[in-house]
């Protein structure tokens, strides 16, 4: 989906978006995606690269937020001790995560011989959801070479929807996938931008709220009536992946804090962060790098607590926004045995009319 | 506020309500106010008694989630390694801690004179939230007989709105206060209901929402022409205490899970847990309780986590009525230096119409 | 006790001790006592001042590790959320927390009237152990006139042993109280202090060891023919407070790492952390303060963590000698119902000898 | 190494070792280890199974403490969360976890094939040290079939030293590896075991300290003049992995809270957990398992919080016991480039002479 026509789509809340409207309106950060689309591998990778650099020796501050821990991502137990990412963030389902970790290492190794060696080892940082529902994830399809296709393909033009590691992935009963947003700030005289992106696979379809309108129950009706009602009564097994970016100047005690705001805008989704659903916020600031070796780290003048709240907002829209950009954004996918989502305008189609009221 | 009044009010989601509408619909669970109501003296105490019977001797199991720890309470130290309760949960202002935490440790010892000398010592357990701008704070006006008038207070006829520890608080700078909300799920072939009690004194009104509905945004543009318009600029220094009881048999690590929903029900209000607002919720099961001194403690079979997703909504849909209860309960309160705060109701004569798009 | 007769004592590690052997090493930081010591009334309340200025307008970094929280104090959720302290650290008597909470807010609204009013409230941190063996904890006796005694005799003459909030403590059954040391290191060129202040009331006797010496086995060997045996069998009822102060530039979250390594110097005289505990650690550093009104925070270059090992080290060294100091400083003492505890050098006419094997 | 040879060596604290001397103390638990050591591949796989049957069908109670988070373990979040296991646990060197994680996934769905299809996906729980000085780490030697060996190789019969994942490990800079520890208990009439089994590789030689006789300062002074020298200076790389079992009836909070007193034997052992060290304890129960499809869970009485100080000691003395045993129990190995690791007893022939002092 192109930003301009992202942008036409509904609006969450009073801050402006960004210009593009994804999480590449943060300077430096860029996405990329490898889409695995054959038959019943439905299924891929999304890489995001918090800067152009090497990541390992510039590493960024980062903290994150479990929701709830229903998941099985690897690298962030360190990223709470120390604070910092020393890879791209990965996304890949939930039996590609070994995979990918390899490869996160191999591309480590490949950029910093020393590692395991003279230096320490390398934290790599995957995340998952469960994408079986339209993908043979006991298959294992994806291997660290899709990782590497996912890093070369990075860059700013980010698409949503069926892409990438979204590409298997079900939200609301609907198809789901990737999702963008993004929101400006004025604070203290500055501009700061937050923008997220997620992993959008959680939801049953009676939950799902769209800028405050109980859509999910209207369109929970018209399904009870079709041919479509079995596959909604069954037990979540989904997830959310939340990664916040920002250029304001914080610490990963303070992006802590704002990871924990995505849990704001996934709540006004219709979520309840649901016992099966592994829901995982991860922020991170491009405001300085901490270097691999060195003394001392000097970071730039941090944003008091005090002015975040205009930070905590903008991510709480930023993330709400990035899961309907998902619902909007993803087309219609066909998986294994015959499993089928539907995108929300193939399922809607009188989508803007029930949307009206929330205008 | 009588329960059928109550209960004539909007409806949060899609489970019912218990037939009081409030947390002493779960059985056993009993709640008192002592309010303080002259001139600038504009607060009180409010106690929840999980059950009839000795906290201290039977202890009930319980656990909590700091969604943002702006806040000044005691106690949660020991329940966060504990997992229990040991007496019964008191809500009061910010500087009433201390008194309100005397009060509890000489409960105690009245109940049990062995506390500090043959047994350990009891650990009190004290919410607050600062109802400053309508109560002279610095008074600290609270007493240790204030705790004991709310504990001989307690019934099941649980009062909200501008009541007890509710009397000074402000909401979505609407008056707010004590407010209550429950719901019964049916899980496994057997009833259990979940009830909320909140003390709500957070938001700027820009970001009320009610039922999907963006009030605040609608409020906030008329009172922008009105003369209240500075108070509104005001930062944040709010803070909610959320109390989710359930009968459910849970132990203190499910508890821990479902006090976090309450941070749903809060986001679907508006909050995205504002920097200066102790935004904490606590829950706890009557299912069975913790004998202060014996070698073993009995359980009864707990639910399985598989089967929690009802009571996670349960709780986030109480807690979401709970907040909107204490917006509806209130009355319009004067308090120091004349400041004032409007009930929702008096604020807002055409409510029922504004409100009528969520229905 | 004397610092030059302190540092006469045992020295644990090889690092070696700052000029005083107290947390008064940390430029900057004072210590006050105000001690009761009257019949049963055998307690106190002892302060940390982190710097010479007003600790609401210029807040010290800071963070604190739980390791058993069978504890009562008040302010930990605050530092948890916000990483900063902004009152004086107070120690007390676990029934005296509220009266010193009091006075803690009274003094700071003293010193800024704005406080609850035009600005947010202020987080009192107060810890405490139980020290109802020798004094009448249930009397309260702690009033808030002592703790603003205590603030008012803080100086970097820092006295260890059964003064202040030591008073009236036991530790390995024998007498406990207020202990110090201080480490100094040599990191990236620069010597950085650190110094640690603990109120040991924790430990059976059997438990003892020091330096590595398992004093406590043949003491208790001793003791089980004496008629103080039956004192021993009791469960334990104590705790240990352990405040780490540094001038090393850190953060919250390496304040956090640093408060940790307390649980290592803790577990080297023989703790294993018992249950009825409440071992609790604090750190802060006086490199730099955060601004209580300002839009953002200028910071020094902070260490590398890579560069903490030293500190670390120094932590566990700084806390396992203030142990120990605290048992060589504190004399006998006799309390409520003629209980008595011995000092360590009374009970142990032969110490040198014992500990010889250590040297 | 043999049981018998096993109990021979030191012994820590006064609680009885159980028969065995093992982890496999513990009815029900086994232990297998694939070892890899050809040329420059010093390295493997061990595999605790918690009880003989089917893990994912029968889980049992667990939960970890993150005492220095420099890891880059799998599986924890969701262990944290849910507070069970779901698959044995897998040790393994930290560029092997990717292949084991995988490992552990196939082997699950060959069990249970409706693992990711009509049930929820399965959370691999895999831990690491990094055995880079004697292994060549970036060879990635360890495949998905070590991990199959290993569990087939499962049975109470538990070697210690240099063998699977412990064969490339370094400790104190001598060899290090697998190791472990029993202690029987009487709580309440009845009696409890604590096992431990520990991946040691960690450790400075001067910081060394043997049952509190400080080993390693006397074995670095001889060092020093010795051509080793050089290695000694390197920062520290390791880690150590503390998997504590025990049959008591505890649930997962209480496990956290048995968890973290490895910590109190870690330190006695002379860690300060080091910033480079991811230290990291896992507790389990075999007194009950959580069967995956249930409404319900039925637990046995638990033993109450109260009564669990012994239990605390155990687990202390468990990890100390099994630090050393690592120590004692390894050979001497060559690996990468020449790299050589000598263990405790080659190194120090006259090592009886020199503990004498702590017996």
């Amino acid at each position: 989906m192109k930003p301009t026509e992202r942008q036409s789509a509904l609006h969450i809340g009073e801050l402006l978006s960004g210009p593009l409207g994804t999480i590449a309106d943060i300077p430096g950060v860029t996405v990329g995606h490898c889409t695995l689309d054959e038959g019943a591998m439905q299924t891929g990778v999304t890489v995001i690269r918090p800067h152009p650099g090497d990541a390992f020796l510039d590493k960024v501050p980062a903290a994150a937020s479990v929701i709830n821990g229903f998941g099985k991502s690897i690298g962030l137990v360190q990223v709470e001790e120390l604070g910092t990412l020393e890879t791209p963030i990965a996304l890949t389902n939930t039996f590609g995560v070994a995979a990918v970790a390899q490869a996160q290492i191999r591309a480590a190794i490949r950029a910093n011989p020393q590692i395991g060696r003279e230096w320490s080892t390398v934290n790599p940082l995957v995340f998952e959801c469960n994408d079986g529902f339209l993908n043979d994830i006991q298959a294992m399809a994806v291997t660290e070479q899709h990782f590497d296709n996912a890093c070369a393909a990075a860059s700013t033009d980010v698409a949503s929807g069926a892409v990438g590691a979204g590409r298997g992935m079900s939200c609301f009963d609907l198809k789901g996938g990737i999702g963008n947003g993004s929101r400006v700030t004025a604070i203290a005289g500055r501009d700061y931008t937050v923008g997220a992106l997620v992993l959008a696979n959680f939801g049953r379809l009676p939950m799902l709220t769209v800028d405050g309108v109980p859509l999910g129950r209207v369109l929970a009706e018209r399904a009870a009536q079709a041919a479509s009602a079995a596959s909604i009564a069954k037990p979540e097994q989904g997830s959310i992946i939340m990664i916040v970016a920002t250029d304001a100047p914080l610490d990963a005690r303070q992006l802590k804090r704002l990871s924990l705001r995505a849990a704001a805008g996934l709540a006004r989704t219709g979520s309840v962060y649901g016992h099966g659903s592994g829901d995982i916020a991860l922020a991170f600031s491009t405001a300085y790098t901490v270097p691999h070796a060195s003394d001392f780290v000097t970071l730039p003048p941090l944003l008091a607590d005090a002015r975040l709240d205009l930070l905590f907002r903008a991510a709480a829209d930023s993330v709400e926004q990035a899961i309907l950009d998902a619902l909007w954004s993803a087309a219609s996918v066909t998986g294994r045995d015959g499993h089928r989502r539907l995108s929300l305008r193939d399922s809607v189609p009188d989508l803007a009319q029930l949307l009206k009221r929330a205008s």
